[in-house]
């Protein structure tokens, strides 16, 4: 990606049959892709695989191959027979799982706590509940604060594999509570800046060579045509983006390839009908 | 996945840094997904990869070395200079790209009519334009009924690759204009049937055992469930889902698992809020 100034990369694994049957739309993906990107990590690969083992293990196995340095997994931390994905990754660095004494009370925990809220007398932990505390050998759990499955992370030479769960809240909660602190800190402080222009009765054909002229002239931005209508009745949004030091750095450079990319859109006869941009 | 009844499997190939920022949600996969798993088929795998020639070639390489029957690509087709899907096909199937006839008169056909459309004199057929007709050897390109660039399908060994469009109605235009009748004969007729159920007031790791013993009893249909709330106040869509040799049999089975469930949640005290399921 162009503006990239470092070549620390994420990966993210997402787990569940669900998403390859098409009944759910993966809306975890886009939501930590945008929250490594802002923190100033680059995601390189995500991949999809379905609740079975095989796969799993493989896709992380490939993906740590790769060297990242991070993993991020989601989904298949549960106490069903198909959450398998802890599994998985112990399979991929080639350890065991065990019951983690941690994770373990953790989980006792939570249905200590449910228990009470829902004035049962005692929720047994059964097989189906310690399964959750059955992590990787060598990982740590991390709490979940609104579910009950905590997440595990993982350190493998040089690359942290980290464990979410599928459910988005959770996921969401966890990544904002444990991880983004870590990831910035891998992020070095680079910033993540993005705008965009929307042009109409300018075909994008007609505009590549333009976007490619601009980026000759800001060679750390990335310009992305997307076409919206058709050639003949074109709405084209370009989305310019760059990672940079600083923010100041990153927002100058965008808000400099911006404006000339407006003006040449305008000299061709297109209308800007809209410009996206934080201050 | 349980139910499927072929190993003949598709896998998915996304490309676009869009979809690795954040800033678009993946749509076409859900989409494609959904299409390819109601035509009979088995999806496996969706792999996400941003626009460098590289991360393409590789993630097309890999797919293939899986032995799919067909791997479906989106995205990457146009005339910006990032739009490299082509060539990363190419690169993967050790081909070179070259000019095409039919496909440079698909292109050509297009910016005719589109200077009529707009009465313009004429429309140049820049390198830009042209582009989009360098395929790769032995391929073989698709009209695109409702943009410019055509779509393309080259065989290799058993598989076929089709790369479609990124522009989503471009991608489902294409699919159900040319791909639903090969993949269909592949499906060799097998159906697809699902339909869930919605219990409130039951915990997930309550009902994990129960699942497994509905799905003993069926050993034809996967059920998955879907946690919604926390597990004091839980809802939960158990989803039930099966491939047989026509539609009666996959329903069948599907309704039978169904009933055995919505009664078994019942006699755990749990409440059924909604059920899901096609006539």
């Amino acid at each position: 990606m162009v503006g990239v100034i470092t070549n620390q990369f994420v990966e993210i694994i997402c787990v569940g049959n669900e998403l390859l049957i098409g009944k759910t739309l993966n809306t975890n993906a886009q939501w930590l892709t945008k929250r490594v990107t802002t923190l100033g990590l680059n995601v390189k690969r995500i991949t999809v695989v379905g609740d079975n083992l095989l796969d799993i293990s493989t896709a992380i196995k490939e993906a740590i191959q790769r060297k990242p340095c991070f993993v991020l997994t989601t989904g298949g931390l549960g106490p069903t027979f198909d959450d398998m994905t802890l599994e998985g990754l112990a399979k991929a660095l080639d350890v065991q799982t065990k019951i983690d004494d941690k994770a373990l009370k953790m989980i006792a925990d939570k249905y200590y706590s449910y228990a009470q809220e829902t004035k049962m007398d005692k929720i047994e932990l059964t097989s189906y509940r310690i399964k959750m505390a059955k992590i990787p050998e060598g990982s740590k759990p991390l709490p979940n604060a609104v579910g009950t499955a905590p997440a595990v992370m993982i350190k493998h030479e040089n690359i942290t594999v980290f464990a979410l769960p599928g459910v988005p809240f959770e996921m969401k909660s966890i990544f904002d509570e444990t991880l983004v602190s870590i990831l910035k800190k891998a992020g070095h402080g680079i910033a993540f800046f993005e705008a965009s222009v929307t042009s109409a009765n300018i075909m994008e054909s007609e505009m590549a060579p333009v976007v490619d002229d601009v980026m000759k002239n800001n060679p750390n931005v990335y310009i992305k045509s997307h076409p919206k209508g058709a050639e003949t009745n074109p709405f084209i949004e370009f989305h310019l983006s760059t990672t940079a030091k600083d923010t100041t750095t990153a927002k100058k450079c965008v808000n400099k390839a911006l404006a000339q990319l407006t003006e040449l859109i305008k000299a061709k006869g297109g209308t800007i009908t809209d410009t996206k941009r934080e201050d």
